[in-house]
């Protein structure tokens, strides 16, 4: 066993629900992992013991022996500060506000800690080990009931002045078009969303489709979900083939912009909604194609997140290990 | 004299009709500046001689006794690799297609040269001498015939992976909107250049708007232009004020999606239908304010570019100071 191998870190995934946690080596392997209860309603001091006993858990399960924990990365929604450990607001935590997220846990486990906002350890995951590797610059969308963005240049998640940029679900591609949930009109959040898909299938039946969705949800369209709307164009539903086919259109209109902003090697799709997987990525590309300035699409890979639900863990673990393993040698 | 007054640098701007060139010292001051013509129709090998020409009688105007001249720095226009020092295409320079420029003239003049983008030069010079100075981030638009874009980040010109992105005027801000120079439609350009001013104003005529500029151009809207509507504006001409203030708003709404993705501290705004100030930064300010995700609005400046026509050569000979001047020791 090489001290390479011996070198773990822990990455956390800070979920509304739950806490995903995991160990990886050196390699980026995973070689234990948990989830646990987040219990956000109790409010933040719960949270944190949450955090904390998951870890422990986590650890209690690895064979310690020859083994070196470097330290804990965690990945945690909303605006955060990554040099300060503070996470300013998140949005989906109760009470949530200006918590010393990073002391608290490094004063609790005694180890060296990271936090960094959630979308940003999903990119890097991708970056490190997953759809992204040996990129210049790589985007990664997440789409579920939002859209996530993370920006690697370098190597580097890039943040922003204040910890706050990277908010690529809220580019605008129709400025008089769909209201966001974040208050303005024509978002790309707005369109591809799973929220957004299911708002733009209820308008169209509304305005007189037919649709075996009706039937799926027995004629309450409140519970209509973007998965069945998947399903159904699966099943040969026109409604819903035009539905996918049209928010893989507009996420490459979106893409576009990103595309001639960033020259970026790959554009990296994730989350729930990308399990459509080419059924809205042909559509994309084939819009990026159309639209983007020159030489910009030849470069550009639009292709499927590779790291699923651990995407989040892995790279809180891989911003710990990331700088660290340059350090170790075999 | 300090040793450090004593280093210059030039600075090349390859416009489609003439060339700027101006000597800096190491504290960025101009110390002398020239204009010659380009001649772009007659092809790349005499336009590289005005550019070797322009430098050699910049120099001859300089009492060169006890001046270092550490190089030239050439911002020019269309794609090109600022690492290889070719331009990969100029679209208003016939002829150019992956011209070895800073080669051809480094061997020429026999002094270090540097090429790079120009409207990335221009960025870079209001980062480090204009508007965007002590900035983590910054974007910088130059609203002309087009719309160009250049990206700083910790004092670096962000590039894109092949050296092709920071088009900023070619984000979408309406998917279905107006016709773009590019071929895409409803990019930022079509709508707040010069050019695109101009569209949105004939179109409104066209619809029956009554305006003192078809007197102004004699009936012949093919003469008008985006100054002259910014002078009706000016008189209280009522469309050509509702043109501006919604120049100023579709401007805001571009504004809106690169603050959401850069953070960014500033904003700088230049070319020339920057011209018009307040005008439209007032309704872009509104705009962002309004659209902008929670916590961008509060740490962004949009500002009016501070160096005019200057910067594109003022940035050229920057990207050779800015790094030179750190090893130097007054």
């Amino acid at each position: 066993m090489s001290i390479r191998t011996k070198t773990i870190a822990i990455g956390v995934d800070l979920g509304g629900t739950n806490l995903r946690a995991v160990a990886i080596n050196a390699d980026g392997q995973i070689i234990e992992r948990i989830t646990y209860p987040t219990q956000a309603q109790e409010g933040p001091n719960v949270v944190i013991k949450n955090i904390v006993a998951s870890v422990r858990t986590l650890l209690a399960k690895i064979a310690l022996e020859d083994i070196k924990i470097i330290g804990v990365g965690i990945g945690a929604p909303g605006p955060l500060n990554s040099e300060t450990g503070v996470v300013i607001k998140a949005p989906n935590l109760p009470g949530w506000e200006n918590i010393h997220l990073r002391d608290i846990v490094a004063k609790e486990l005694q180890l060296p800690v990271r936090i960094e906002n959630d979308a940003n350890v999903a990119a890097f995951a991708e970056y490190w080990k997953g759809a992204g590797q040996n990129s210049k610059v790589m985007i990664c969308l997440t789409l579920g009931t939002g859209v996530g963005g993370g920006i690697i240049i370098d190597g580097n998640i890039f943040r922003g002045s204040h910890f706050i940029g990277a908010e690529l679900g809220h580019i605008t591609i129709k400025y008089d078009g769909l209201r966001c949930s974040c208050g303005n009109k024509g978002c790309l959040e707005a369109y591809v969303s799973a929220t957004g898909i299911v708002a733009r299938t209820i308008m169209a039946i509304r305005s007189g489709a037919t649709t075996i969705l009706t039937d799926m949800v027995d004629n309450d369209l409140n519970t209509l979900t973007s998965e069945l709307v998947y399903q159904a164009a699966v099943n040969n539903d026109s409604l819903a083939q035009s539905i996918m086919h049209e928010t893989g259109t507009l996420l490459g209109i979106g893409i576009t912009s990103l595309a001639n902003i960033f020259n970026p090697d790959f554009v990296i799709i994730g989350g729930g909604v990308s399990k459509a997987g080419d059924m809205i990525l042909t559509p994309a590309r084939q819009e990026v194609q159309k639209r983007a300035m020159p030489g910009i699409a030849e470069h550009l890979k639009i292709l499927p997140a590779m790291l699923g639900e651990d995407a989040g863990a892995i790279g809180a673990a891989g911003i710990i290990l990331y700088n660290e393993t340059a350090k170790i040698s075999d």
